[in-house]
């Protein structure tokens, strides 16, 4: 049973690693044991393009409980910028690392005074209920966060258990304290907006309430629940600025004071604080009702143990982080613990814990016996994020993909998801990337699904006649511009995705579909110009893009978030073939010196969100870039990829708020560092291999799902050794920059000898 | 097994009466079988005041499939108005009666050549998908409508079962005939709007959607599920007037156009026709989801045989009806049976096939082995239409009162309902009149329901704190006019309501309580203005309302939609008590005089809807009149009653679409009119006994809920002959003109002999 998400202690143990681990077991939380959730550092990301957000979220929680900075902003994706000088208040949800703003669902909000219902500004808080508050009030620990608020001088402390948290308010003595609950907020960029709201006052300590999103998710339907530590002294719903009161006189009918609809409503429990009073609010959030929230709620959190559900969360991140174990430096376990974190934070858990969930076609669904999640990210995250899960994450993965199978059952048009948000579909970005994940999966023995219902939903994905050009594709060999957006990068990554389809049709025994789909995956061969030596868009009739400008960026042009210069080397799938089109191995590999030496500035600043970390064209803040560099290790210069890579890791990752160079989209930026410092990566994920690179920690042990124990070794490593001398699979001499996953999976160590030169190893792929 | 609310033949069969009955049974439904259902003429009172609509429904059914002429105008809140050219179209659940508008959801709309996507209007049907039609195309009767629409040349034929109904559409051969569904229709009153709503193309043939209300109900949701009987050529959905088609290249990502959310949406079903080709839309509803809306569809209506769901539906209603029987004229069977039907149409059916419906907390609940109902317009209904259930439907009555106990429980304001809409309190009109609905349930011997439970909702209803200065009531013994509109009424109301509570106590053994609640039933003596001879407003300091006109009508004044003329005899509970304080039976019977022939064209034309139907200043068009007439029977003076019985029957009741003088209020209207055709009225439901009117059919046999048989007969009745000359209550002189319920219940017969002049029967009460 795995619905509450609730792992014993024994099955845990096996998890654990050699002798220090054992000298710090994972469940014991004392200061200093070690426990890697100590290590997690939350704040990591929250400044800049990181977009995560720093309060308390269990390991693929359903609520992510932390305080919003901003809401307007469609840069402050996450609603936290590290970065502004204020906080609104404390929302439920929150999405991690992501490009787009939504959810910030149900604003709460402490003051001390006549209590103001909007939110003033970031240059004039004291117009309204935003306070100013110190990083030095500030601190961000696994499933803990606390601030103490200049304005209101009140002190909120923020926890989250799986589907309900707790935020704990500390007053100043006060005539004249109230919590508040904003369900008009969301993170809505400027543009979201809610369709239709109620609140509830239950009782005397309960509130419930709902609303409908138009965000990013174009319907979503989200309820909660609160009971508070003290009955109101008052309770008062807000409607447009007005409270609700008891009323038949002046509305002529009757009112009801204890519930109300609309689309602009605040809840506001009203006290009279002692000094240093806490007053703790339980919340929990559901797709489905008011009353599913409330058993989220009941059932998981039955008491008002603050201190306890912080503990609990930490166990499950300590439980979730016991796959990988490293030894490094405190900032390095920092830095690796809190990518895990990242990693491990979504898809979020999406069915209550009654089983039901709202599903893509609106209805309420019921899973039983496994996880149902939300919120897949998956153009970001098929590259590194599911091939980590295939790996140490096998039960989850799986559930992942039946969630996708779901989704696929209820969608009208009969694809699995593209960027899915709540049941909703937001169709954001290119290519059906489910289908990596799902093959990948499969091909790395993830069996927690059932593999033929599995490939009939990607093959219906992949042919789909209408969906962004599929068809024109599937004809010409190519996604013509005249017909379709971001044709040229649309052609690459389905040409990725049919390969993957080929490989899991061939071992699935479906031999002409793998004929098929590897001749689709060929296409990518169709918009190379031979002219240019450059990925270039074709018409319907054949025709070059012209005028072309391979380091141009045009939105809505022929490549995603990119230039010909990042996506003429996505073919991860078929890279000897590259190389060939290229001309052989010395002049791929010039063409990749060139692309990190470029200097981008000389073309101007490209009109793009989401492209930062550049190195040359080189654009490590974003995902089309992810595989390049890994890519000299298949073309005979591996040492090159050893120096690139040690130079990502040092100056893009880190422990500071502004560590991360790009959005951590649901911890695809993240997963990126993990298989780094492993010293390979999944550059084609469904293909048999990982590329070996170069590695960044000492000792990594890694627990495979299924059930066999991997560890890396880095001999010698330190900041000048960052080149590979020699490398040994299990003892054994290894000269090849692959890293057959027969191998891996089998268990085993890596190790590797490092060195301050590079060497000739993996020279000769 | 009420679930499916099927009953047996055999059950039925043992209600039928006599050998009439016998000779024609009511389960055949050939032309001319006398079956109840063939006298049902749906179009009565679909002009004017009325308010109700022409189209299917089944009894107490969940749709009520029905053309919409106007959707703008308050008073048309059926959605239907006889005089009206135009019809917009066909919607699938409708109010019967009231004075307000809301529900029309889901609007279908046949159309031939390129298809409007806005109605137009009356005067210009050609500048939108509005037609005219004439009435000579147009027939009614039970579950069944037709009609042909003069612009597109469709026949249009609708049929309802309880969950779900059929819409069969005859066009002309086109290449451009459609069916457009309108998401976006609401009976608004030019005032409610879409806060949110969606649709899905779930196949080739099918089509489900949903919108969120803003309307009379403040938050109301509703799923309905489509399927036609041959694919569409096209199925195309319209958003803000404009074809959602799938586009990644103008919008930049990919849209679906199988799905799409806003508030403004239609869907458009696209045909070539042959000529005289019928298409049939099988249609059905859910308060839960668009997957129950499918499953009542599904399972009501698995076949595509438009004239079985007829039958079926006609034998239902004569299952219904069978429950009273009369001897009459052509025209009085049908103004019988309809009015009969009236009153059987509401409350509706809530909960799906599943048992589940969207309960008052907007949770989802399930009812089992019962039938949940929903819209209770119980200011009207609780004087004569649940006294009827109490009678005749005591199964169906139980299941209400469970309803609102239900709904009491999901009341944050521990309420019983005053005026629910489909799970939404609308607060409408005063009192709380759920209370004398389940006394007089449980006196009358309805044992459905828990009266300890029951008991316990009605008197935390009673004690409510807020609730309309209820307090200020139970303290000063009066609702002071300075605190709270409609003061006197109120006052007035409550202490009927309270009368009711203190006869359940008493019969539960809690004499405390009946002490406590028969004090509060006296209150009316409180407002009773001795100098002016009128119940009038006093202040919280006891001063009356001054200047005062009992003639007076003021919108929010002190009294509810009526003056102090009508109110004054609002205490139906302690006739006697009212009697000596008016000064005696003359001088009581004098003032009755003079409020019927009182000119209130003299006083200027009272800005109140909702009255019409004037005998002087008795306003029959509305409910606070309905007892007043039975007055002179309990003063000594019946055969004034007879005689304005006799008039109101025949100048206010009928077989006209304008023969309902007032709206018909979800039965009330028709309930009196039932009620005063067997002779005997609910002059205060939840006391012991009728008051004995005058019968205005030759005779009527009741098959009561208890199993006995109750016969009326009136011999001599004629044109002439009104007045009651004596009375045999099972064979025995009955002189008094109380008719005790504990007689009624045994069953037995009521004689009357009429004669053209009245006489002194009944005079001594």
């Amino acid at each position: 049973m795995r619905k509450n998400d609730t792992r014993t202690t024994p099955l845990i143990s096996t998890l654990l690693l050699g002798a220090a681990v054992a000298a710090a077991p994972a469940l014991s939380f004392a200061g200093g044991s070690g426990a890697p959730s100590e290590y997690i550092r939350p704040m990591i990301g929250t400044q800049g393009e990181g977009n995560v957000y720093p309060g308390p979220s269990a390991p693929f929680g359903m609520m992510q409980i932390s305080p919003d900075t901003d809401k307007e902003l469609w840069a402050t994706a996450s609603g936290y910028e590290y970065s502004d000088p204020t906080i609104l208040g404390f929302s439920l949800t929150h999405l991690s690392g992501t490009g787009i703003p939504d959810l910030g669902d149900f604003l709460f909000i402490p003051q001390v005074g006549a209590p103001a219902f909007e939110s003033g500004t970031k240059d004039k808080p004291e117009e309204g209920y935003q306070s100013t508050y110190s990083h030095e009030n500030e601190t961000a620990s696994a499933g803990y966060y606390k601030v103490t608020l200049d304005k209101p001088e009140v002190t909120v402390e923020l926890t989250a258990g799986l589907r309900a948290g707790m935020l704990r308010f500390t007053f100043p003595a006060s005539d004249d304290a109230s919590i508040m609950t904003d369900l008009a907020h969301v993170l809505s960029g400027g543009r979201w907006k809610v369709a239709q709201s109620h609140v509830r006052i239950e009782d005397e300590s309960t509130v419930t309430g709902f609303h409908i999103i138009n965000g990013w998710a174009k319907e979503r339907h989200l309820f909660f629940a609160a009971r508070y530590s003290r009955p109101f002294d008052e309770g008062v719903i807000i409607s447009k600025g007005e409270p609700v009161v008891y009323d038949s006189h002046k509305n002529y009918r009757f009112r009801s004071c204890k519930e109300a609809a609309g689309t602009d409503l605040r809840f506001l429990a009203k006290y009279k604080t002692a000094e240093n009073e806490t007053i703790q609010v339980k919340v929990a959030v559901s797709t489905v009702s008011a009353a599913n929230a409330l058993e989220n709620l009941d059932s998981e959190l039955p008491h008002w143990n603050f201190e306890q559900v912080v503990k609990e969360t930490r166990q499950r991140w300590d439980r979730e982080l016991a796959c990988i174990r490293i030894d490094g430096s405190q900032t390095e376990k920092e830095t690796f613990y809190t990518a895990m974190y990242h990693a491990f934070l979504t898809p979020n858990t999406h069915q209550d814990v009654n089983g039901q969930y709202r599903g893509f076609d609106q209805n309420i669904h019921t899973v039983e016996g496994a996880n149902k999640y939300t919120i897949f990210s998956l153009w970001d995250t098929y590259r590194a994020t599911h091939p980590l899960f295939a790996l140490v994450q096998a039960e989850r993965n799986s559930d992942m993909i039946n969630s996708m199978l779901a989704h696929y059952d209820q969608s009208v048009d009969h694809l699995l998801p593209v960027w899915e948000l709540q049941a909703n579909e937001t169709w954001c970005m290119i290519g059906y990337h489910a289908v990596p994940v799902i093959a990948d999966a499969y091909l790395k023995g993830n069996t927690g699904f059932d593999p033929e219902r599995a490939y009939e939903a990607i093959k219906t994905t992949a042919m789909n006649p209408h969906y962004d050009a599929v068809a024109e594709y599937t004809e010409l060999g190519w996604v013509p511009f005249d017909q379709e957006n971001e044709a040229v990068s649309k052609t690459l990554e389905y040409a990725y995705d049919d390969f993957t389809i080929a490989q899991m049709a061939k071992a699935l025994g479906k031999m002409d579909d793998y004929a098929y789909f590897m001749k689709r995956a060929a296409s990518y061969k169709n918009i190379y110009d031979p002219e240019t030596g450059f990925m270039r868009g074709r018409d319907s009739d054949g025709n070059w893009r012209t005028p072309f400008d391979p380091q141009g960026f045009v939105q809505g042009g022929d490549f995603t978030e990119g230039t010909s210069w990042q996506y003429s080397w996505y073919v991860p799938h078929d890279v000897p073939g590259l190389i060939e089109l290229f001309g052989g191995q010395d002049a791929f590999c010039k063409k990749l010196d060139q692309l990190f030496t470029l200097n981008s500035e000389e073309n101007g600043d490209p009109e793009v969100d989401d492209i930062y970390g550049r190195i040359g064209e080189y654009w490590h803040g974003n995902e089309p870039s992810h595989h390049i560099i890994y890519l000299y290790s298949l073309a005979g210069q591996p040492w090159k990829a050893q120096r690139l890579l040690r130079q990502v890791i040092q100056t893009q990752y880190g422990t500071k708020p502004g560590s991360l160079t790009g959005n951590d989209d649901c911890g695809q930026m993240s997963a990126w560092y993990i298989f780094t410092c492993l010293g390979f990566y999944p550059v084609a994920p469904a293909s048999d291999y990982y590329v070996i690179g170069a590695p960044q920690m000492k000792e990594i042990a890694m627990n495979l799902s299924n059930g066999n124990r991997f560890t890396m070794t880095a001999h010698n490593l330190s900041e000048e050794n960052m080149y590979v001398q020699s490398v040994k699979l299990n003892g054994k001499t290894w000269n090849s920059t692959l890293l057959p996953f027969k191998e891996l999976s089998k268990g085993g160590s890596l190790a590797f000898e490092m060195g301050p030169k590079p060497s000739r190893w993996g020279v000769q792929p």
